[in-house]
């Protein structure tokens, strides 16, 4: 299969309140089978997922925390206020397990991309969201897309960030290849493959950053081509059960 | 831009002193700015990095760590000869750490897609391979390709195996995007994105695994698009050091 990635240009600031499902379905123009991979920072805009600094008061942990790692004391403290635990406290950064047990650092809050004075948070029910952006393109163009809300994280082992699919809708997330065979005809090993990940870092690819307008990519036709696959539709899925993972 | 993956088929089974380099131009045609990624069992295999099982005896501590995780001790022996040191020993799966610092479950010993009888390890310099690789398709066809050999690998706190970077040449793997600005002017937060494994994840949408036949993919164009990147062109440089490692 030849896979066609495209950046999505999306002009001017997305606010709150705005119809990001409309936004994407004019400038995406989605058909049928598409997958639309979409920056979580303009989801939680769409969705008043912000946070003005001017209204935080940071607590004595904030302002500890802050100083050891060199942020703004309010920063940290809306960094805390979206834990829901502390996994890891480095020199300069701080890991965090947020709702849905995502593990990330800054607990996902971005100064990057904020409005002046605000940061951006994760949004509320990610899932949530990629369904609402999923049904609203349904409505509009009739095209039964798959969507992935996308974050970068960094990794243990490994220098620079990749995609992750923090919120998905319409597409396996995870595909179980148990039953597959090897060249030899043999059982798989590695059976398990996060194709939300993947779709989250082809997209990384494409997707300009910071002020570059295309804060979404369209997969073509990619969702047909996911059928041989089967697995959860919910990026929450991804998330490794804490009593299963050997670094917590 | 518009990104074109494409899966490269290779008929029948790679073995010990294959031209590999002149299969992939055959079988990949590429132009001059394509990135080729590969997977390493196919780099391995036909460098020759196999081990025949029947000849290793194995160690009393690869005998008690192969209880322990239900292996075979003879496949156990060979990811202890592969370690250069051991990261964690869990209930089903041991990750350590191999030359070039690469941190992995088992070492990167793969019992997929080796003939019967043998294991596949990594390739023994995963850098010198691609270039290698792009060397030999530079002869042939003349085009100036990025080479990618990739890998699968699980990862802390999140479900599913995503691709990653092993070798390259040619191409940036890490690119720092340090004095970018965000949608308001402001230096970007996250400066430094792990290209290289971004590549190979987006390259596992495509490579077809086990008995596909597809063992590598093919970006048109892609190596002028990262032109804007500045980085080290090695994937070793992907390896985090340890001492800046938290999880570690």
């Amino acid at each position: 299969m030849l896979l066609r990635v495209e950046p999505v240009e999306i002009a001017g600031e997305i606010r709150p309140g705005d119809d990001l499902g409309k936004i994407l379905a004019e400038a995406a123009e989605p058909e049928d089978g598409d997958v639309i991979a979409v920056a979580h920072t303009v989801v939680s805009k769409a969705e008043g997922a912000l946070v003005d600094l001017s209204e935080v008061e940071p607590s004595d942990l904030a302002r500890r925390l802050a100083e050891r790692l060199g942020k703004d004391p309010r920063v940290m403290e809306v960094i805390l206020r979206e834990a829901e635990g502390i996994v890891k406290v480095g020199r300069d950064v701080i890991i965090t397990e947020v709702r849905g047990g995502i593990v990330c650092a800054n607990s996902g809050v971005d100064e990057s991309n904020a409005p002046p004075g605000h940061v951006v948070t994760l949004p509320e029910d990610p899932d949530r969201s990629a369904d609402r952006i999923r049904e609203r393109i349904r409505e509009l163009t009739g095209a039964d897309v798959g969507v992935v809300i996308t974050d970068t994280q960094g990794r243990a082992f490994r220098e620079g960030v990749v995609g992750v699919a923090v919120g998905a809708s319409g597409i396996p997330v995870l595909a179980d290849r148990r039953g597959d065979r090897d060249l030899y005809g043999r059982e798989l090993q590695v059976t398990v493959v996060a194709v939300g990940d993947l779709i989250a870092s082809a997209a990384e690819l494409v997707m300009g950053q910071a002020d570059e307008g295309t804060p979404a990519a369209v997969f073509r036709g990619l969702k047909d081509k996911l059928k041989r696959f089967e697995g959860p539709e919910r990026a929450s899925a991804l998330v490794r059960d804490p009593e299963r993972d050997l670094f917590r």
